[in-house]
């Protein structure tokens, strides 16, 4: 359950209004890497934690923070908007600098939110589920949680230098140093992980005795003029202590051609009467219509 | 600029038709961490890639083998739908295994696609642009990457027990694999990016000396009863040698309230006269309409 | 089955183009509230009403005006963009005016549609199918409908405010008063929904017997600081006449833990080995994989 | 700022898995009259209210109690997945009940979350950010909230038919309770925004001096043989007690013709050299480029 | 302006109902080639042509065709679901017919329409407007009229397949004569434009003169062992009795090396300092931070 | 699978940087029907092809080349934003040039990609996957491409009217003539399709002797005062040689009413006992819930 303190976790006061920052600001609420996302990936991930101990209640801390954080966005969003020109008409778009700020305003923050923030990004796109990821493996998701911080980190950085309002400025600064935290802590989480014996360095940790190994250590060079081959990363051990990467320079296909089966005749797909190659069931028999629809799923599963 | 090889990467031959498995496989084609994904992600990163030379050839080397992946999914997809049934009335779908079939089966593989593969995920959401990221910083980016391709490992090893056919097996031991290594390369490549100077381990490494230092180390602990500062990363040098994280227990906000500014009258939100606290403006004079819009502009820009 | 008059519902004839207002009134016709919804909302309501008689008839009334006010304001978009720059190239940008005009104007409304309307809003975002909804409960979607409507009545007003154009404001004074009536006319519906003995306050006005009586009427207060106990709604009886709204202060949760239960080993979830409480099967068992799927499966289900 | 604690504000726990339920319970997740609506809803409008006091208190009160109600709902699907298949090969689909329990699962909550929630409704659609309303009119926001319990109440109580389990039954029995109290108090709230002075019937209580005052309080009959004018609706005072509602059989339209004015040649819209009718420029003179982009601009503003 | 007549356009009663089809039926319904598309895509196209006269009338004679068709639909799906399980319970689906009818149905149309149809497709995407197209040129928007009646005849035929319900299938014979007419009137009327000298075969008819014609007739040949060089296209005239295609087998790209420029420093990009090839600025200088924003606006446009 | 050459297809220079051209270019990368969409389109549709030879080969020719499409507009992008105002402050906006150009940008190809392109398109919605269209059936799926790159070349001589610079324009050409092209082409596959035997002029040519000949050659005039009987094509034989289109001027409808049956109880829609006419079942037995779900669903089936 929550609870919700009515102050800010950190303040939120711009000096002056600024209708175009207030749209650009818009990323960090309602964007992919915004703080919408952040919330919600860690609730979800919380929720979807299978141990109950420190790196469940590490990622619900974080989680209940980032709500608050949507919160001082929000709040600043609504004060840089205070004044902003709700009756442009076209004669006042006359004056070039009216015009400029009309121009760079969204106009939803008026029309549909009366001088407040909406759930969506700096160019209007709505905020949707599937920016998140929670898939109940820690490694996984941890790397997932660095690399949110990274980008929302980058992106406030690119903000910071879009105002000169000292309030917002200051608020930004803040902003930087928790994604700052952030990626510091996710990151000794996932030391943490491996320490623990619960995941190793590639995720999911299983499997490698089934994934096929003769693949499992190639980079593929499919560039023509590629240089890739010169990185380091091609002559050392990978991360994982366990593979040995190298560089393989124009190989060719190991399969065979990317033929289709032929059509179902129900279907109405263009067929000449040709049965595919490849067709896990083409070699076997020539295609068309079965006797029986029972025959057919017989056929199917047996 | 491309060119095409008839020849598949790694043979998709599955021994017979799964229509079910059909539909679940659409997650490694359009799903948020499937391979039209990464695709799409590694080649907008190297065409937003700043620096010619070894970094951008190794994205475009991998970006140009993920376009292959789609292919043998695809391929594979279109072979498990062989003799899927497409004429399954309401007096078939009485037996009980025809109905269980056509109960797990995406109906737009057949409807729509004819019996191949949909640009979607498993539940049928279509494959969106959101799920790119492409920010011109490759440390931020290959985090991301990272965590792209253990979501895509993980998923890959959680169908790998989702069917018994050789030939399915055979071709996702391929995809564990190329996960593997692509772990390992992206890894690999963020040490590089260290050692070669260009990035240190917080994405992006700038406005450090900017950002504030004073919440730049600290864990917020939110959550009642939490155990997290139990954990060492509480108690140890943060990954990026630079801060020291620690974790303060229920601490209070440092803002003050979370109060909007009061509205434009010509907005119509509901408002009782009583200037907001916070707000920018309000504290300076009493809220109210303006003269002229002229006036207004000015107002908010000066 | 439905037939077309060429004359529009009402006139829709701008004094003077004006491309950025173009730009705006799009949240009135593909926005969440524009006329795309009402249409759309409606008829569905109209084809999913379970009643012949008076009430699918008025819902059916509506609906079949809605369609015309889109295509008043798909006319007054396409008449607004009369004109508009569509050579404007970095050259002439320099001019400020030029400039000013472009930077608000919607691109695609020149590049997709030739200068005229999509179906999207003051954003560009869209219309989509879950804008509507149509749930054969007539008080849960009369509720709905009066919602739509002042809020397309509110959006209506903000855009009143953004023209000077004589002939705009003449259409937009038509559609206030058409938002007026349809708010009072669903409002009036609910009424007589009550007094036909159809439907009560509350939405579905069933299974009152079997819901928590003991927490149908608390407001759970859990906002440090909150007023919201000093609203004459804690302190007299509810609406539906059954019930007595009151607030509780601060109150303690009801339930237990927020645990997930063990993973499944195949789904390659991090865990330690420690079952989840609150897991419906945790308690009663050791987690770990089951013998067979065939067990695993009578394990879910008996 | 928001606080956390680990106890569900009301039990969870299911006393039997069921996989089947854990996919349709979605809908009251990530639907889009979910709990992540209404969460996302009340915050944003707490954020975007214009008064300090009590109704924006009340808001937030409420907004804090259905995060926690997204949590109730996260770990009840975690739980209700506990031991759902999770190999089902081609070979076990062949059991029939095996088959149907997965053809009914939601697949991505095995791919994706590993056993978890998603957050996306019973059909797998992601939420998104346009599902919310939040416009500053508390008027029109309330009846919003009110239609939103109202579809929230109606879906549950359609999902507590759709189970046996006591335990589930006995959680929605709780969720039911709240949908109740919240309709009553903001049909309470809206009651008491009228008391105050705030607002009228019609949202927003303002234009009404400038809307059409003879459109204002017409039924439209565009349905052949409608009986909607037998309606009560259409025979007594508006509820807003400033209309008198009637209905109008079979109207005319008002308007001229649906023309669009001439294509600009630049746009390359078919055209024969018919000026339009109804154009706001066509009937002062003929179609054609204009000499130079400065005159065209000003000719569009002037 | 619309009006509504209570008859559908044509019958639309199933013999008895069907859960399973009322699914799939769903495409027909909000699929990106459904009724809801052809009817929004008319409409916008009827709006926004720049012509009156015949080609207009009869774009609108179809839209107002089409919003029926979507009634039909709507009614058949409602009636299709009369009687549908809406209280299968865990204890239920042990029954395997059960189970598989619950598995194949949209849990949305009981849960979220109680019966009826939704605005979706049949994997339940919800129908949006991207699917449709109005560009004002007529030759193009009929080009892509052809395609939807394909696609919608298509997909009409395959679900023929998929039911033996005689009242079914009489509707599914009209749809499919529906479409028959509209793809043979469409591609008349695409002869009607040419033959009326408004448009010619390639859409826009315009820019000839400027396009480079050297690239205007040549089949780019990408593919490895790609036998389309015996097609014979590559060895006729056009179409457009204008060019003469022909085939280039492994032809050599035309481009330099597809580089991008150095970053602005204030957007961290990561760079080396190593300037871009093929920038429109590095050619010319150093990059690094330019003296003041002034001179940066300046540098751009100048 | 896919190799890559690093040149380009075709230059992609431009003489000087122009964000705001590089906002509009995005409609090419990522629109409806940008390159994007063509790619995925014809990679689809290849995969997806049943037939080995000249038809599969001549789509996998194209896709490979659009994949390199992308790639030019993409490079083009970065290169136009080269040197974009970054820090463009409040204070900086205040001269109405810079102003100007900040209202024209797309703030993501900034703020999100730091000077480069996204996968969306120019009013910043992101591409998604039901652009595109791979049915298995040849002429249906060729029409389609014919509207893509009809679209394609018409947006694509709309954005070459929007700017002056001689390197943009010079690539322009270029894509102006591969839509040429390639519209040329699929009409040509079409006439070879038919000339093959392997398709009609209908799609898909099939089903004609089943489907409704009453009605398949019948334009319905719905539109009060339509010309369109004026049309040739009510006058002459339909393309498909087989139908001689007519026009019907105000045909009556062929159905009954579109009621919907009574709901079930369990649902809740509101009803008031009376049984829907046209219902499947309500003619044969009054409404009510049945004894069990067995006999319910006995009941749904036979």
């Amino acid at each position: 359950m929550f609870r919700h303190d009515k102050r800010l976790q950190f303040e939120a006061k711009p000096e002056k209004p600024d209708p175009l920052f207030a749209m650009k600001l818009q990323e960090l609420i309602g964007g992919a890497f915004g703080e919408m996302t952040v919330t919600m990936q860690y609730l979800f991930q919380g929720w979807n934690c299978r141990m109950e101990g420190k790196y469940k209640d590490l990622i619900m801390d974080v989680a209940t923070e980032e709500i608050g954080h949507v919160e001082m966005l929000a709040t600043m969003v609504a004060r840089l908007l205070e004044g902003a020109p709700s009756e442009t008409t076209a004669e006042a778009v006359r004056d070039p600098v009216v015009a400029a700020v009309v121009g760079g305003m969204n106009p939803q923050q008026a029309i549909v939110s009366g001088g407040g923030p909406v759930p969506a990004d700096s160019a209007g796109t709505p905020w949707n589920g599937k920016y998140i990821v929670a898939s109940g493996n820690l490694l996984a998701d941890f790397y997932a949680n660095v690399a949110a911080e990274a980008q929302g980190r980058l992106q406030t950085a690119r903000l910071y230098n879009m105002t000169d309002d000292p309030g917002v400025k200051e608020m930004l600064k803040f902003n930087l140093a928790r994604d700052t935290v952030h990626q510091n802590m996710w990151l000794a989480a996932i030391e943490e992980l491996k320490e623990d014996g619960l995941e190793g360095t590639v995720a999911p940790t299983a499997l490698f005795d089934e994934e096929n190994q003769t693949h499992a250590n190639t980079i593929w060079g499919l560039s023509e003029g590629s240089t890739a081959a010169q990185g380091r990363w091609a002559q050392r051990p990978a991360p994982d202590g366990q593979h040995e990467l190298r560089y393989l320079d124009n190989p060719d296909p190991l399969g065979g051609p990317a033929s289709a089966p032929p059509p179902d005749p129900k279907l109405y797909g263009t067929f000449a009467g040709v049965p595919g190659e490849g067709s896990a069931k083409g070699a076997q028999r020539a295609p068309g219509p079965r006797e029986s629809l029972t025959d057919k799923v017989k056929d199917v599963f047996e």
